[in-house]
């Protein structure tokens, strides 16, 4: 069957041909509908990020799928049936993160990611998944399915982020996602019934497609050259939640300049080595003084998944259709992985 | 009456007398037993924080006192009942924080602090206040009372650094206290029950009576000359929780690397201005990609003051004995703002 890897040479996605899997007992086999590429799929290809399975040399790509139950073979699943795969799974047995329900607060060397790390991922044809690892998801989100999973990590990261507030009263008023890619806007969209305002940090000139979005949304959009992070509270308003979707380390410290006393950062990006000189100090009194708090997250489980479903239906069908900006068949794969300033998000159709 | 008090223009504590106040409508008049000292004291007499009230050119000090009701003035409480006043009171009439009971979590410039803030300190003969602000206390714990407000603090600290890790399975069982200071020794003495595993970190020379505390307690003492904070958890274990009670701003940062993964840092340490270089991506990453968070806090409200009340009453009589080194009376008080390797912590007795 037709896949999309990398080999571990190299450095695009190809082509390829693999085998159709045959379910194991308790799986199902899935035929996939559509695959959706964000930046960790651009980090795999670049080579800064991920394995491929310890017996091969490449690794298929995709951690964003929606597809159709081919063979429930004994599962809860019927044929037919539309489902989301989750995207860790135990390395071996005995993992008390999985057996508990919380793979994504496994450590690292605890998991693998389908499509990232030590697992194939869902850019083919056909994959088989135990049934424990997939969600069934309504008729409704089929054709924008590729999108639960990245939902799903913000439904996460709010919920930590949200309990960490918890343990006094927190009305928060304003909102601010640092980064207008697809996650960054669908985070925006999905603060927007949560927070009266909101706002949206990027480095675009206009005329441009995201800061349509930002706008569309009613959010306010701020240009990161003109306002940096640290100026956001003075310039703007102080936030009650930062979003930072950005992956670049100063964000993560500014963020706490950023916050409104009792605010919360919930931090997504994943920069590597960078070092810089902060005041360490005044962040440091400054967390302590007004009561901050910084969250880091990173995947997401299954009621995280199960709420992305909800959340998916509640967005607007306009936002979804302006923030995917090409479904490409497999015979046009590479299109699916070009990043302009045209481009938001894309999938490959099977 | 006789008060202790730092002059806006003097650097060390002088004996001076004040008119006894009179208790307004809603409030009591209290007689003051024991006052207790701690690193906010030093800092408002050496002018590094804290503002006299505008009336006056200097700052009655103490924030954390037991005394006894001397005159009920028609409030709840009864004449000769023990009591522990809470420090933050409203600037002014309509403030959210306090009309909710949460005056920690109001922001700078909407509260004073009473001998720190615009407001006089309990280190005087009688003070008064609304009976709100007091918390009735057991005659058991009358001798250590004023050490209610400093576990008060810790009380706040958990409380929010749990609740940070209360969206999944937490259990912590490795802890790691930052600083051998009173407040440190007493919040071992809390981890104690809560983790199966307590360090301390400080940076004394044995024989020394910290580290004599911290062994009784059970908990393994770290030099931090020998371990710096970002080695500990190689050198010894990762931690789950870290509470970083030393306004050392690096302490905050290195904090990420010495925590387990899904693991939280509480901060209190209130630094200041100190610029350094940190790898700053490194940190960010490993926020993410363990769910770590960094929880910051400051003061405490009335439920922290109850639970601090039963806590004080957990702790092993033995524990307040070496941790209270130096009790004096007002003719002596000189002797309670001594700082030398031999006190742990001290008081002025009225």
């Amino acid at each position: 069957m037709d896949a999309i890897a990398v080999y571990d040479d190299g450095d695009s996605p190809e082509l390829i041909d693999v085998p159709r899997p045959t379910p194991a007992a308790g799986e199902a086999l899935v035929r996939v509908l559509r695959v959706g590429v964000d930046g960790t799929d651009h980090e795999v290809i670049a080579g800064e990020h991920g394995v491929s399975p310890a017996e091969d040399d490449y690794l298929v790509l995709g951690h964003e799928a929606v597809g159709v139950v081919e063979d429930p073979n004994g599962t809860e699943f019927t044929e037919g049936e539309l489902v989301v795969p989750m995207v860790r799974r135990p390395p071996g047995p005995d993992n008390e993160y999985f057996e508990r329900g919380e793979a994504d607060m496994a450590p690292t060397g605890q998991y693998h990611e389908r499509g990232i790390v030590g697992a194939h991922g869902y850019m083919s044809e056909y994959f088989t998944s135990p049934a424990e690892y997939l969600v069934s998801i309504p008729e409704s989100v089929a054709e924008y399915g590729f999108l639960v999973e990245p939902v799903s990590i913000t439904e996460k990261a709010l919920e930590h982020a949200i309990a960490s507030r918890s343990a006094f009263e927190w009305t928060p008023e304003s909102s601010l996602v640092l980064g207008n890619g697809s996650l960054g806007l669908l985070t925006l969209a999905m603060l927007g019934s949560r927070t009266e305002r909101t706002y949206c940090l990027g480095r675009r000139d206009r005329p441009d497609p995201t800061i349509d979005i930002i706008e569309s949304l009613g959010a306010t959009y701020i240009d990161s050259r003109q306002t940096p992070v640290s100026s956001v509270s003075d310039r703007y308003e102080p936030m009650d939640l930062v979003y930072e979707a950005t992956g670049h380390a100063p964000h993560a410290f500014e963020t706490v300049e950023a916050l409104a006393p009792n605010g919360v950062g919930a931090l997504l990006g994943v920069p590597g080595t960078h070092e810089f000189e902060i005041d360490g100090g005044a962040l440091h009194e400054e967390l302590v003084l007004h009561n901050k708090a910084l969250v880091g997250t990173v995947n997401s489980g299954r009621t995280h998944f199960e709420r992305a479903v909800e959340t998916l239906q509640s967005l607007p069908e306009w936002l979804l259709d302006d923030l995917v900006t090409d479904v490409v068949g497999v015979d046009a794969f590479e299109r699916a992985f070009s990043d302009d300033d045209h481009t938001i998000k894309t999938a490959v159709e099977f």
